[in-house]
């Protein structure tokens, strides 16, 4: 029998007889892990512990500790939901079933089941788990395996194709359950703490849309009941403060399946937001020396051709036909901003060159990974472009770090930093790099704070820092972005004439202080949980007058706020209907008017946090406003002792 | 022999015999007339004087007063270029020779000619008007005429396809000279007064990219001397103020041939420009309780073909193909307007709803056609649309209107306006249309304005109003316009809850304040010949410090002046240099500071029309700017007396 080596994840080897499996390995190297190994990972691959192993290869031993743990779990999971569904309803028909990050699903056909029904296969799986039975590992002669999926063409079908060839086939059994299945599985169902079935939504088989729509039902599993509690909380919490349910709440913004998936229209509250927000970062670009551009949607695949996007991404692109011409709406700002700085005539002493742009870009994203704003077809990115001398790079790049931790802190959001440097394949020369990568690890180190440094994760044309936001519910979403890029500047051939009176080629840096708008709308929404600073608000005070009779006077008070968002609910209910609609709304500030209030020239102030105050002067009021919405203040703060 | 009966332009009719001209239905009026006639336009197509009528038919008498008198004598003209042409150039091949608005042009072939060479030709065309020789019909044989054209595989092409089946064929003769010609022509060479040759460019046979490139030279030709000079020194000026020369020396925009033609790219200094314009109109349409939305670029054609607009508009628009579905780049904004309107619920109190966007829209114009930003592929609309009860019309037209004047009144714009009514095939009640376009007329008489009725002229969706701009050479632009629509929301089933409980139907109100801000940011650039008025000028005030040292100071001033938009020049040239490039670049005011300034703590301020004042206080000066600028004067004045 001949040997196979294996490399251990810490480099180090061992010598095996070929055939030996993962279970072997890890009893070879030690008794304890033997009996505690659930499954292995062969060259990246998640495998039955019992997979043999035939060829030189990397292991990696699982165990209930291990990451991938969770993976197995879940696997095994789904196979407990198939066989409660078999139970209950015999004539479904099982196609695959595998984990997810989140959890597990099953797309089943042959059974019509809605969102009621799930109540009755959960408590079924819970006996399942209960009686802990042995999920066992079943090598079935082919033949076999055909005659047990006499009646299922999708099992057949995998049998034909994942499977082809495959004498034995592998299948997994526990009690009456068996499924074609590569693994790898927990020993008993028993082990499985948590399990929670979550939802019903249907899916092609195979995810392709001629075929059969099959029946999909979403689940989950932990090891542990206080693990699923604390997922299933977490979950609540995240829908609640969904910003799709959030954004049809507060009218923020729709997509329609007749003007298109991933194409998001504002209505006017989101526009009031999204300007608030355009305005606020235009002020800060204007503030620092930055000159703001406007450039098509559409250009000739020429020039996507001479940035090199063409190339890498035309499969993303929306491309057109103009009279027998391909033509693409832009997936990138950048290759515009050169075509302007190319048109000028530069010298050392007009360097840096700072253009903005709030530039809408369109990337085909497959119609099912579309959701909400987090994933669209059009995004609008808040882009910058400088063109800098090499000796600029870190005074500009640190200013660009200034103003991008502005930004966060008057979100109060939370982020990670991380430091990506040059990769194998690179454009640049060495000293460029190195005198790049220095000035930024200069600016980071300036800057009070942490970062992680990703060697040979910067691009092909330059080194970045990448900061993205971690929302409430401990999810990272892509933030601003800092990159320095060698390339461009060579394929758009831009120069400028240095002290010398000779030709340079500037560095361009791009950059991005929120990202993508729908993307930080988005991480704002569910941030604030719809409740948006004053300063964002799209509607800033509703005047709520106690009778009809005041709303003259409400018509006064709304003058002396002007140029602010105010709104005098004037439908004839109760104060204490509008108070409670105000609320609902999230409005900041209400300023509720009777007569006291009228005959005295004074308000009644209260906020979105229910307190209160009375006999308040007006002028004080709008005096405190201009400080807080004028500071970006993040809460309603009139009312604060 | 039977009869034909002519009918006149007051409506009379005349017998005439079959066969009989143009010029014998002149005689049958009278004899005065009859010498008169130059030619006729017989069904609307102008034809030669002794064109034979062979069945009834509308006739006009063309005489020189008539207005296609300058197209008969541009036509004749066109013909005395080819006949200098071929006296110096025998090689030469003629192909077409039409008239234009401007003049004529010739395509020919065979000849390799540039500016330079016009002159001869020029001289030799003033011989032959000198020599005043006849022209003459001349109908010759179909075999002769290929003969003629033995060598000209042009003309045998017009033989065969315009002229198929014609025989004689008709030529015009003048000397030497004979051309194939549908005419018609003036009497003698000797009629044309004023003749010029303007420019050379080439131009595919018939017009198609892969047919052989001809050379066009362009010139233009009237009755008298005087009125070529009118003409010519009025183009001298045009091409002086043009926006493409200008955009190019004020760096406004550019059109690049690799980034796309027909989609400009606006520069720092463009978009400044653009954004004084916008925030304008955003300022007045949120002051007029508009709310601002943001709709997508891109929408699937499903939208198109729910508006109409995929009928109509589908060989104009940019079409793609997303995963074997349609979409479109949008031709227009109204259908995302209307989708938004519709996702609310509306009770009759909440009417009129107001939007507005600067929304882009793609329109696909020819390649030859587009012309700097007149015609360009992309353009933005600042559009607006209400929905509204139909008896809200009135007011909301009438505010409409008030904003337009407004708007006109800042430019300080000529302008025409159209009442557009009723076309014989529209949608929508009697009732409605009725009382709709009493309601523009009641708003227009309201209003102090000029303007015409065009009967029958509106949209099939509804009566209009348009403005035209006129600019400094007497040009007209389509400008602003209001037009009801009673289509849309049909075909959107738009509704809103009535008094009654009822459901009803909106009116949409289309309305654009500049139009096309491409096309008015023309407008404007021509009509201001590049001296925008301060609060639109890219450069404010330039600050002129007479030595390098006296920079700190220059740099306290411009602190003093923040918010506007302010250089210093910091380049080591004489102040006479410095002030003689400021007035180059137009910049409306500058600070000229050197010692006794800065001992005083004044300023010295010079503008572009070249007034200067000493001893100045700064405060005194950006009392003035906040002053000038918030009012939108056209002209600095703080130098007037």
């Amino acid at each position: 029998m001949s040997e196979v080596t294996v490399t251990l994840p810490d480099g180090s080897t061992l010598e095996m007889d070929e055939g030996a499996s993962v279970e072997d390995v890890a009893f070879e190297i030690g008794p304890g892990l033997g009996r505690d190994t659930v499954a292995g990972v062969v060259d990246g691959e998640l495998v039955d512990k019992h997979a043999p192993i035939e060829a030189d290869v990397d292991v990696e031993i699982v165990t209930e500790s291990a990451d991938e743990y969770l993976d197995v779990l879940r696997h095994s999971a789904a196979h407990v939901f198939a066989q409660a569904l078999e139970r209950l309803y015999p004539e479904a028909k099982l196609t695959i079933g595998p984990w997810t990050d989140d959890g597990f699903y099953y797309d089943i056909a042959g059974v019509d089941l809605d969102e009621d029904d799930l109540e009755a296969i959960e408590a079924e799986a819970h006996d399942i788990i209960e009686a802990d039975l042995d999920i066992e590992r079943d090598m079935v002669p082919r033949e076999d395996a055909f005659d047990r999926y006499e009646d299922n063409r999708f099992k057949r079908e995998i049998l034909d194709d994942e499977a082809a060839g495959e004498d034995p086939v592998q299948f997994y059994q526990q009690g009456e359950f068996y499924d074609l299945c590569q693994g790898p599985h927990v020993e008993s169902t028993g082990e499985i703490g948590g399990f929670s079935l979550l939802e019903i939504s249907g899916a092609y088989w195979r995810g392709e849309e001629d075929n059969e729509m099959l029946t999909r039902v979403y689940g989950t599993a932990f090891p542990s009941e206080d693990d699923l509690e604390e997922y299933l909380e977490q979950r609540r919490k995240a829908q609640e403060r969904d910003h799709r349910k959030i954004g049809q709440e507060m009218d923020l913004f729709s997509i329609d399946e007749t003007t298109g998936p991933g194409l998001p229209l504002y209505h006017p509250n989101g526009k009031t937001i999204l300007n608030e927000l355009s305005d606020y970062v235009a002020g800060l670009n204007r503030q620092n020396d930055y000159r703001e551009v406007e450039t098509p949607h559409v250009f000739r695949t020429e020039l996507w051709k001479k940035s090199g996007h063409y190339e890498n991404y035309v499969d993303d692109m929306f491309l057109l036909d103009v009279n027998d011409e391909e033509y693409g709406l832009k997936p990138m700002n950048c290759p515009g901003h050169a075509t302007i700085f190319d048109q000028g005539q530069w010298s050392y002493r007009d360097l840096p060159v700072r253009y903005f742009e709030d530039g809408k870009v369109y990337r085909k994203e497959q119609r099912g990974e579309l959701s909400g704003l987090s994933r669209v077809w059009s995004f609008t990115i808040d882009d910058g472009h400088l063109f800098v001398r090499p000796d600029q790079i870190e005074d500009e790049v640190e200013a660009i770090i200034d103003i991008i931790l502005d930004i966060l802190d008057t979100f109060q959001l939370d982020y990670t930093v991380q430091f990506a440097t040059r990769p194998d394949k690179s454009v640049g020369s060495d000293e460029i790099w190195e005198r790049a990568e220095s000035q930024l690890e200069s600016v980071l180190e300036g800057a009070d704070m942490e970062y992680v440094v990703e060697d040979g994760d910067g691009a092909f044309y330059g080194p970045k820092i990448d900061f993205a936001f971690e929302d409430a519910l401990g999810r990272d979403w892509d933030g601003p972005t800092v990159q320095l890029d060698f390339n461009m500047p060579e394929r758009f051939d831009l120069t400028y004439v240095g002290e010398d009176n000779e030709e340079h080629r500037p560095v361009m840096i791009h950059r991005a202080l929120y990202g993508s708008y729908e993307r930080f709308f988005m991480v704002l929404t569910e941030h604030y949980n719809g409740k948006f600073p004053t300063w964002l608000a799209p509607e800033q005070v509703r005047i709520l007058p106690i009778s009809d009779d005041h709303i003259p006077y409400a018509e006064e008070i709304k003058r002396e706020l002007e140029d602010y968002r105010v709104t005098i609910e004037e439908r004839s209910w109760t104060v204490k209907k509008k108070i409670r609609q105000a609320h609902e709304d999230l409005v900041p500030y209400m300023l509720i008017l009777g007569d006291d209030e009228e005959s005295e020239g004074t308000i009644s102030v209260r906020d979105r946090k229910e307190r209160e105050a009375n006999d308040v002067d007006p002028t004080a009021f709008r005096a405190h406003l201009d400080d807080e919405v004028g500071a970006q203040r993040t809460e309603p703060d009139f009312l604060d002792d």
